[in-house]
């Protein structure tokens, strides 16, 4: 099967790792108690609190979208506002859910490679009229890390939004769909990105990176999920089976396999970079820092390589010539390379 | 492990059954397209049409709840009025979420065994002051089948309410957490409980069957599911790795495993009521005609089976001496006669 | 226009009392600060707080259906239970409105003559799964003074409802749609059947005794209304003129003029009561404790009085011989007169 | 009083016209039935189809904020997406109202002089995944009319959107608060603006211009209007003493009486704004098309002009030098003279 044309167009496209289908296996052995009440997902707390390194409440799912939902409607109130990243997943890419389960309004703001800026929120938290009953009340912040445009917040970042939150009593929410690649792009604890930086609440993901479909909750301040039980169930989000999500969660984070798989991903992603920003008339668009990357591409060369069966998404439209190429846990060097030596050759052959 | 007390606490208990774990496995083989543009999931349509003998709409989904919810939100406006059993999971088990989903209310009626009478039904609604904007507007109806009492609707029982919901203009919605225990027991064809006897909706069931997640919603009138997609999103229901709860349900229904899991589940039902009904001072409630058993024993022998480390629930509070006892796929004779013997010898015990 | 048939379908029905109009005229001299901030809107907190002898936070509003909905949102989560009898209006006649702005459940329970009794609520919420996710959770309850079945709560009745609320940590609320005319009743201090006996919040009734479009939130714990001024612009109910409502519930309140008008209402409603029940064959069904008359009335008199043109609503459906009869602050004793003496005529001639 | 300084706050600060005082006592004359079913009410239809020279389906309410929310409610579903100006009442005036009846999401968009162009709003939809279920589904386009900068959409800028509209099957609204203004400003007939240039509902307003509390929702499509009256008592919004607020809308349009107050609040604009322009430092910022003002004047002017007790708001936050002044039906020459020659002396004393 050499040679042939690999698949970049999501993560979600790949299967699920050996390791967790086993596990998933190994959990179906024999009668357990069902909703969450059996023993690995019991352990799920204390698995969390020591991989946080601070007692943490973590609640299992099976979607990012719920993940990401359900955290919001535990920091705002029907007539809050959150304010988010104006490309965030959360705004574009699930369909009002976040609208649904909190009745709040999103509020879309522009910022440099898909990140929020400090400045640019107080900015406009101070402009707000706070306790006007006509306007909508700040209630939350969003960031998602890694990003929609394949970037990470430094730690430095996290802190700086998270003290605007804490200036205005506001709540800060992580959409970490891809947190395994941040984490490992940024080589730092999961503590240093999340609550010792000011993060509330986590939607720590797994599918992306190799699970069935598995997706956590980590509130860093427990309290704050006292409810979430009752809005959980009321979504139909609580699973019966609730150990098949739990084994998958559990063998993602033992002996670091989350983040070897987002090491691979991570690298196969800067493979891809360099490679491609060596193509005359490639231009990398953002800072590669997770699994994705968003190169500029001459559209006769993005022509060549659709007929050739390579798979990307063309990002911003159906004409745009910027490509998003995601990469994931089992992509090779040599899918890698396949794509960067067709897009060279392509080159090579439109500049004759 | 001869002898060891079984838990009849509830189908959620039970693991995965073989064939459906390597029916995932076998998906996981490679990359393919998410949330639902996979084969396997491509797939149910026809097989579901087939399965049904009519050109069904299918969604797979991965909660009981989220079905329930998500078919009624098809049928009932927010002003809406479901009328459904005062059992009924939708109204007691699910912490709101048909009302979450719908915006509609819904109204519980008595019934005996958990059914709901097609008379009693008539009486309520044409007391009930239609197009009256004080006061919500019949928009559907919604069974159980099996019940929660563990009883199952005949063919022209669902046609009685059908014909109700017609003159109405009422939607039929069929909450088939149990279906195939309802099948089994009718030994009748698909569609002869559903849209040919009048059904709308189904919410197809295979988790409490064997299944690890993996509910669908049928349509019997495409045409009421034009919408659905947008729905499911937004309560953060459609599963990325889609092949992986579809690859459920086509091994669940291919070759007939869930009419011979059901089957089994079945028939230690009805060993377990006639084993308990010659205890002496037991009295079985309700009819057994699927996987649910509600004896009523004396405190004392209860006592002693929770002592010996029986699983079941007391039905209708902490006090009460109506046990649910469940039967799964996977329920042996051993481990009923097991729990038979045992209250036989404490029944014997306590008449001495 | 002597012996004109009077209409007694609705306190609805009834114009503006020329004391509110009146004070909606003055009202309406110069210019005004809009959305509550005039001097009327201001005076209402120690205006009410007098009345009621403590400290009230009141807010006003145009309809009791936006009272009674916005209310419950203050006590219940949208995973609560409100629980209330079975022909409450709010479970009755508001098309779902407090559902839809608590995302709560109505949980509807009998109850003799249009009352809650605290027995019912105690057995029922003892028989509860409390802080079992699959079930929605206690959260307030809801009752109706005056009933509709027109009677009254004595304090004694609230209080004891209140000690249930308060063992299982619920929210009291009272529907007040005809609070002055249970007042009036009872003849005691607006303390003694509110906050005295347990309540948190009232809906504060003016319209159906002679105001234009009058109610009140009185929160008795001012503490539970923080939010509330967000919730009622979300749901479109702050009034921008809001000098012209307030002018209205100042009006009322004012030297006893309410109390007045539902004592006028509740007068004609006991002339009624005693004139019927002389009438052969008439049965009073509910106690008259309020402006609201049920008289169960043979056939051939209910069919006479319409051909006389005497206006009201049959009462549980259109073959219903029980009649639901309201008085008014305007109506008169020869109005009353006339409807007795021409039941009493056409119970004679049935006789003969 | 001559000389004492105008507030130019809001045309929410004026009483109301005695004219509908004066209807509004008439209309109290005896009883009526509730809820619309009065002769004013049920002559509402009648009198705007004749104003509107085509057959509309109109319903009355109190407040502004319900009259657009419940509009919306009607053109989008909860997964719709509904586009306005991003100074739009809607977006940032209402609380999240518009989204709580929806359930849609709010597309804020950017625009000259507060007006959405035809153009903008076409690349928008025309770059959007239709279809899409991660994406909210275009439903809606709303303009003001007049908007929020005090201009005028042109019957054919309104046309020109509709045709967008059209395109892409979405409903077309105009919140209508200022509408007469509008109207009188353009002299074009009822019909030129709304349905004839494609509009599908209306949220006239009348309380900014002389009334009490009295909106109406025009429906071009009385089809549209099927459901309404349910979402409309599910909202709280049913008065139950209709005639009140009907025979508020009745007085305002019969004899032209609104377009004459509307004629004399634009009056009062004109020669504000060209009263402003002509002192030293002052540049009026948008068109002046209705009855709003947006002049920037030189802050020692604004704090002069404060310090003498004029009203009016600073626009765009509390440092902005950007005022928004508001005139209205019973503003007097003399008012805007008095402003004027304030700011004219103010600028002369800056000079010197």
């Amino acid at each position: 099967m050499k040679n042939s044309p690999a698949n970049f167009a999501s993560d979600n496209t790949a299967p699920v790792v050996p390791e967790i289908m086993d596990a998933i296996s190994a959990a179906n052995m024999g009668q357990a108690s069902p909703y969450g009440a059996d023993d690995l997902s019991k352990g799920l707390g204390p698995l969390f609190s020591e991989l946080f390194e601070t007692e943490v409440a973590v609640f299992p799912l099976a979607t990012g979208t719920a993940a990401n939902a359900l955290s919001l409607a535990m920091l705002a109130p029907p007539y809050g506002a959150i304010y988010c990243h104006e490309n965030a997943h959360i705004e574009e890419d699930e369909c009002g859910a976040p609208e649904f389960y909190t009745g709040a309004k999103l509020v879309p703001m522009a910022g440099d490679h898909g990140r929020l800026a400090a400045g640019d929120l107080t900015e406009r938290l101070e402009g707000l009229p706070l306790g006007f009953e006509h306007h909508v009340q700040p209630a939350a912040i969003s960031l998602s890390q890694a990003t929609e445009s394949g970037t990470s917040y430094r730690p430095e970042d996290v802190a700086a939004i998270a003290a605007v939150a804490e200036r205005f009593d506001l709540g800060l929410h992580v959409d970490g769909a891809r947190f395994a690649n941040s984490l490992a792009f940024l080589d730092c604890a999961p503590a240093d990105i999340t609550w010792r930086a000011g993060v509330d609440v986590l939607s720590f993901g797994a599918t992306k990176n190799g699970g069935l479909a598995a997706e956590a909750i980590v509130f860093f301040k427990p309290e704050l999920a006292d409810t979430f039980k009752y809005r959980r169930k009321r979504g139909g989000h609580l699973i019966s089976k609730m150990r098949d999500v739990s084994a998958q969660l559990d063998a993602y984070v033992r002996d670091g396999l989350w983040l070897r798989l987002a090491g691979n991903a991570n690298a196969m992603a800067q493979r891809l970079s360099t490679g491609l920003a060596a193509v005359p008339g490639v231009k990398i668009v953002h800072p590669v820092e997770a699994n994705e990357i968003f190169p500029r591409i001459p559209e006769p060369i993005i022509v060549g390589l659709v007929a050739q069966g390579f798979g990307f998404q063309r990002w911003g439209g159906s004409n745009s010539t910027v490509l998003r190429l995601v990469t994931a846990f089992n992509t090779t060097e040599e899918e890698v390379d396949g794509l960067v030596n067709a897009a060279a050759q392509l080159a090579a052959e439109a500049a004759e």
